[in-house]
């Protein structure tokens, strides 16, 4: 059955609004004491948080992606405002990436993937490790074919321990990196493009870092055919050029968390505000606003400055 | 700080007990529907499951092991039994693995530490990793030095997919296998030794799975002094002998899941029961302590016959 692929509306998505991710990776401690106060718990100030930065992002943004690991940490009431900002990213038309990083196998690996892509914890993609083995994927790679739905799979990440394991060099010459893309290319190659489409996309993609160039010309050559998500822009170290490179052939989406949901900090007009007591939610989300407008303005201003030919 | 190791405490609990530990994978599917009727929703007779076998296994079992994903499945009343199942292991006196396999870095990494070292959620050991770098162990590595929480990290798993990733074999000689266990083995070498107990163990250790004599073997002699997790113990073809070889120098923890969750299948006079529609949830539970019994048995057999040394 040859439904709409998540990553196909994913990647219209980003050619619609900007290939800007938007990470909802929202920690209680983003948000001032003062406004924190005004909810009846700090997951309720996340929730509110998190529905006006979507609503301030919008049109500025080709998605949003959710960062498990902050909810989980605040128990129950936290996992239920990630399902409800989930479901808040979606009603605003937008796909929403559940960065959830799981990696299991067999029976434990299909009730993950049921509790990602149905029920009150689904998302449209989620990211996978593909640290076990290729038999990590398959209960996964089951909901593309049957729900749409789609998975990025830690490929080359942005930090700098990178190196201790993806980037190994292999006996056989090929770095693991290598090994991981090639099986990746070939699980995306088993799908039909999406012919309902104009830019058909697999459902397969991969987590590729933007902080070092090098790195990110040799796997956007190589996998010319995989849509990226690109961590590591903004606070990490990553640029806007490097992005770029990413961004070309197939494509792919630019995440941006604490750029975003912290962008209020380096308002000077607003640390007034709050120095004077008068600092409110809508101030913070609306610097969250300016901020995706300035880094879409920031990545498509790479994407034309870079050279090397897109598709998109 | 030198609090005492849930680490330390776990192969106290092994040497007592027996090196079983009973794996809480509670997929709904394993309760009989007329059983699960009984009660309110599929969650709670999960629950009512977990806690008639946590008391059932009681002086076989040296720990249990939950695994997370069957109740992330079930939604955020999947998540309340989650918690609640961390509680009742840990009120019968018995150390809680979770097996959440989580792997990230920075603050996303220190998010899934306190969620599940902490808080609604907090189990004594987790699963973890290694795929992003040893930069994804770090904000784990506080809580053994400040809570005496521990770690295993994924080194060899049982799943046939383990040599895509984890066996490759590395430019230098050594596999991919052997470079994250060095390291492994580096970091646990940092913890001071526990004094206060008789049998010292790091607060972290490895998953090693009982698939495969020969790596077994290679993996027991490369690291004496890591205590590991052993999974793939029956269900998925692992042997007593082979997790004998495992359970010598430092020790380790055999887990069973299905073995035990499913026994009651294996009981022709339980069996005639359920068609006579009189099974009970005391009978199933009844049938996983019988297999803990066999299962402690069989292993401990094992480690009698196995050659080798052993200092437990």
């Amino acid at each position: 059955m040859n439904t709409s692929y998540a990553m196909t509306r994913l990647r219209q998505s980003c050619a619609e609004n900007g290939p800007l991710c938007v990470g909802l990776d929202t920690d209680p401690s983003y948000i001032p004491p003062e406004v924190l106060r005004m909810y009846q718990s700090p997951a309720e100030a996340v929730l509110a948080y998190n529905r006006g930065i979507i609503g301030a992002v919008k049109g500025n943004a080709g998605c949003c992606k959710v960062q498990i690991a902050y909810y989980e940490a605040m128990g129950l009431d936290g996992l239920r405002v990630y399902a409800e900002t989930l479901r808040a990213v979606r009603e605003a038309g937008l796909p929403v990436i559940a960065d959830i990083k799981r990696g299991d196998i067999a029976d434990t690996a299909k009730a993950y993937a049921r509790a990602h892509f149905s029920g009150i914890f689904e998302a449209d993609i989620v990211t996978i490790h593909p640290f076990m083995g290729y038999d990590a994927l398959e209960a996964f790679i089951e909901w593309p074919r049957n729900a749409g739905k789609g998975i990025f799979v830690l490929l080359r990440t942005s930090n700098p321990g990178m190196k201790d394991i993806e980037w190994q060099q292999l006996a056989d010459g090929r770095r693991l990196v290598d090994a991981v893309g090639e099986k990746l290319a070939a699980v995306a190659a088993q799908f039909e493009p999406d012919n309902a489409d104009a830019a058909p996309c697999a459902p397969v993609g991969a987590v590729v870092g933007c902080t070092e160039e090098s790195d990110a010309q040799q796997l956007r050559g190589a996998y010319p055919g995989l849509f990226f998500l690109i961590p590591g822009y903004g606070a990490q170290g990553g640029t806007a050029r490097v992005a770029s490179v990413l961004l070309r052939k197939a494509g792919g989406t630019v995440n941006s968390s604490r750029g975003i949901l912290t962008a209020w900090k380096k308002s000077e007009s607003l640390c007034l505000r709050r120095s004077a007591g008068s600092l409110t939610m809508n101030d913070i989300t609306d610097a969250a606003g300016q901020a995706a407008f300035a880094a879409k303005a920031e990545l498509l201003a790479a994407c034309r400055l870079s050279p090397g030919d897109t598709d998109r």
